[in-house]
């Protein structure tokens, strides 16, 4: 039994979604983020960062959603999240999950707190020029050898790529306009996960 | 067998570590970063951001240092660079290795290459203050529950941690003013793969 703490269409997303591909048996704890509910004493023993998402495993938290869905691949090997060990396709499989989380991950959080770094326009213009690279080079790989990012096959790194896809929906290019990645969201947002989360997050924007 | 791309001291030192702690035969072949070999068009068809390390795996061409650890990990379950999947270490070994990459790689990246994102000193200030709150949060853990990140157990992320320390031996604040810090990247100088690789890379300077 997982506990997922989450907050709805943020970074636990792709958590919630590798829940609900392995049919893995939760609750969910919602974080008020507006309300400040990450930096409440209580939150704070879970998740010393004050972040969601926090993801409860046999009575103990860990945080890093990228992390979290490769231990839920892990625990849940019949389900569709990963290739298995020993493939070629692993390694594509890390290293996509690794590149998404240290530029797309790092760059949208500087985009979104922006007082992390130094909110001047400058600065923003930079980061949108890093995103949108970011989508220029994801985009020409999934046009040479998709529809996924492992190929043929879907992954729980399409889960990733497609939160963060949705969260530049407002930028002035969001990735939809990217047509390799656009077919790659789509399939993604074919997926019952992709609509069940929906539901249950109750998300009504892309 | 495999081949590593890499150059001394830089992001390749890790997969270059988890070589000689996996014991796993190897070739290496030095890209010179000074002379902008990362850009020639022979690299660049193995490494499309023209940036070290690559790590060749039976023929195919694969990027991204934290990846390239765990893949290794994976693939030589005998060594000790991870624990055993089911444990509760694992949690733990998969949210440090994102938990470092999205932090300490991408601040390192922009730190080391400012123009990425905007070379003023406002924002060298507020990098080195995120830097050193990593150094803070890291501290902390391991004052608590050290010395290595797992707890009592060495893996590979305590070889990314002590590379990405070693980084900071030129800033304002060095990684190993922080005790903690220091107490794991001693115990991880004193290894054999350590040393070696100074050895065969031909590093002086910690
Ligand atoms: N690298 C972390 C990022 C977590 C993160 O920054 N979460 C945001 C929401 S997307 C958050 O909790 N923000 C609240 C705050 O910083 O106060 C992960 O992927 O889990
Ligand atoms: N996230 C990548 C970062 C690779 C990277 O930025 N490598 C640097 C050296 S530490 C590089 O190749 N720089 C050369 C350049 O950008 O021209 C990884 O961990 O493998």
């Amino acid at each position: 039994m997982y506990t997922l703490y989450y907050s709805p269409g943020s970074a636990s997303m792709v958590v919630h979604l590798a829940l609900l591909e392995a049919g893995a048996p939760h609750e969910l704890e919602l974080v008020d983020l507006d309300a400040g509910a990450q930096r409440a004493a209580a939150y704070l023993k879970l998740n010393p960062r004050g972040v969601v998402p926090t993801l409860v495993v046999d009575g103990q938290p860990w945080a890093e959603s990228a992390a979290l869905l490769m231990l839920l691949a892990e625990r849940h090997p019949d389900s569709p999240l990963a290739p298995p060990p020993g493939t070629p396709e692993r390694a594509a499989w890390y290293q996509w999950i690794v590149y998404l989380s240290n530029t797309l991950m790092s760059a949208f959080r500087l985009w979104f707190y922006p007082q992390d770094l130094d909110d001047t326009p400058a600065v923003r213009a930079a980061l949108q020029r890093r995103i949108e690279g970011v989508w220029d080079f994801l985009d020409a790989n999934l046009a040479a050898q998709g529809p996924y990012l492992l190929g043929e096959r879907f992954s729980g790194a399409d889960l990733l790529l497609t939160m963060l896809m949705r969260w530049s929906r407002n930028m002035p290019r969001p990735a939809t306009g990217w047509p390799a990645l656009k077919r790659l969201a789509d399939l993604v947002r074919a997926r019952r996960s992709w609509q069940r989360l929906y539901e249950v997050e109750g998300l009504r924007e892309w």
